[in-house]
């Protein structure tokens, strides 16, 4: 998940919980703008970057070298708005709303990129802390920022990526404050998940990762915890949009904050099997 | 792992499984050619395999959509024979023993390839199912090929990857018999360690799997079963030398089979934490 402090647009489809994802990205292709949160619940929501073939081998291996931050679902042939996680799905209409950007500068945030769209691009599709906050939620553990009816805060850390040949950027987290009798259950949970972004990257102290004022998060919104409440923070698929700032490839198109791709995965496949 | 048919020689040096993984790697470099089964306990082996630039993203874009056969530990930027895994360590020379492939031909099996180098290849270090067994027998179950004192059994499978680019080819799995009351911790631990190829693709029925005769391995020896072992496959980093044969790229370099590259890095560094 990801976000910037625009606040999140409510669905009007109180069913929106229970569509299928297919007709969710429908409902998105037919211009549906809002964000994905509860939306097609157990299905796995995607990060999308696509960048041009010049530069998906420097994102795999950006990817590949920042797994927790980045990790990959699917990539696409070059040019292909097709995914083998969504049955009949194209990549240029079904997202709510994108981010298109050159030379490392946002330059608009349209709702369809069939006219940007480019012959020689690469889709990425990396997977989304959504999924790891159903099982947490499943499990017990209280959501603050679900709770509280806002985007989970996220904030650009002092840690390094990574670089991998042109590509390189600060690593992103999120943040959930977690009560002390939930924080190991919060732990298993997401480590199980490592497709996800897995396990936390640090729990506890924000001046460890290079985070000032919790109060002051770089995207989404700010979040309330409770007196005793233990800030975690995991790493987050806001990550290469932060390298494509840092970077500044001629060219790239995102998903815009909080509106992921639905893909027909369910969450449970990227789980890790056989433990239990 | 991964091998042919060919017998193990086994180690002189008797303290090889106490050897720093900077001892042993030295030591293949003056030319100690052996397998590395029980070689520097407890660290992390990995496959090797090395293509051109041209390439590097088909191989890592394979790897990345088949990552049982084919987890990446590392990729190396075009020509350095260095890795993050290794302190010091020179791909070139460091491993035991090597093989060259030209058209997807094997043409020889030196000891060193620093005259075989070339500038512009990207080597792919791999996990390797060393690594489970180490927690397999930690978690007591038997390795019924190492109590047999024979290399694992492997066997190209009916199923092919998915490809990538130029690159296709099967999946090559190994097979460990497994009584019936070590499966549950079999299939536990593995999956623990989803970067060294994770839990099983399939128990049971070699059939299902295209396989027609276990005792006809396609790779390695043949292993004695207890009558009522399961035998339990798992993807195998013989994947992409398979994938090399079957896609023939101009030029590759590989370990030889059995004999891995021997990293700093520690096995338990790639189990999935916070579980326990």
């Amino acid at each position: 998940m990801d976000g910037t402090g625009d606040r999140p647009v409510t669905l009007v489809d109180a069913h929106a919980h229970a569509w299928s994802p297919k007709t969710a990205r429908a409902r998105f292709r037919e211009g549906l703008a809002g964000p994905t949160a509860g939306v097609a619940a157990g299905h796995t929501q995607a990060n999308l970057i696509s960048v041009p073939a010049d530069w998906a081998y420097d994102m795999l291996l950006f990817c590949q070298r920042n797994p927790q931050p980045c990790p990959v679902l699917d990539v696409t042939d070059a040019g292909s708005p097709t995914t083998v996680l969504a049955d009949g799905a194209d990549l240029r209409t079904d997202l709510p709303r994108y981010r298109v950007w050159h030379d490392g500068e946002l330059v608009e945030e349209p709702t369809d990129v069939r006219a940007r769209w480019r012959d020689d691009l690469v889709s990425f599709l990396l997977g989304c802390s959504f999924t790891f906050e159903w099982a947490l939620a499943a499990a017990g553990v209280p959501i603050r920022h679900l709770e509280q009816g806002r985007n989970v805060p996220m904030y650009t850390t002092g840690r390094p990526c990574r670089p991998a040949g042109r590509l390189r950027g600060p690593m992103v987290v999120s943040m959930r404050p977690v009560p002390p009798e939930h924080l190991r259950t919060a732990i298993r949970e997401s480590s199980l998940l490592p497709a996800v972004h897995g396990g936390p990257v640090h729990c506890g102290d924000p001046g460890a990762l290079g985070i000032e004022d919790l109060g002051r998060p770089d995207f989404g919104d700010p979040v309330d915890a409770a007196p005793e409440d233990i800030p975690v923070f995991w790493a987050c698929g806001v990550t290469p949009q932060a390298a494509v700032m840092a970077s500044r490839p001629p060219f790239a198109l995102t998903h815009a904050p909080g509106r992921m791709f639905l893909t027909d995965a369910r969450d449970e496949q990227y789980r890790v099997a056989g433990v239990d």
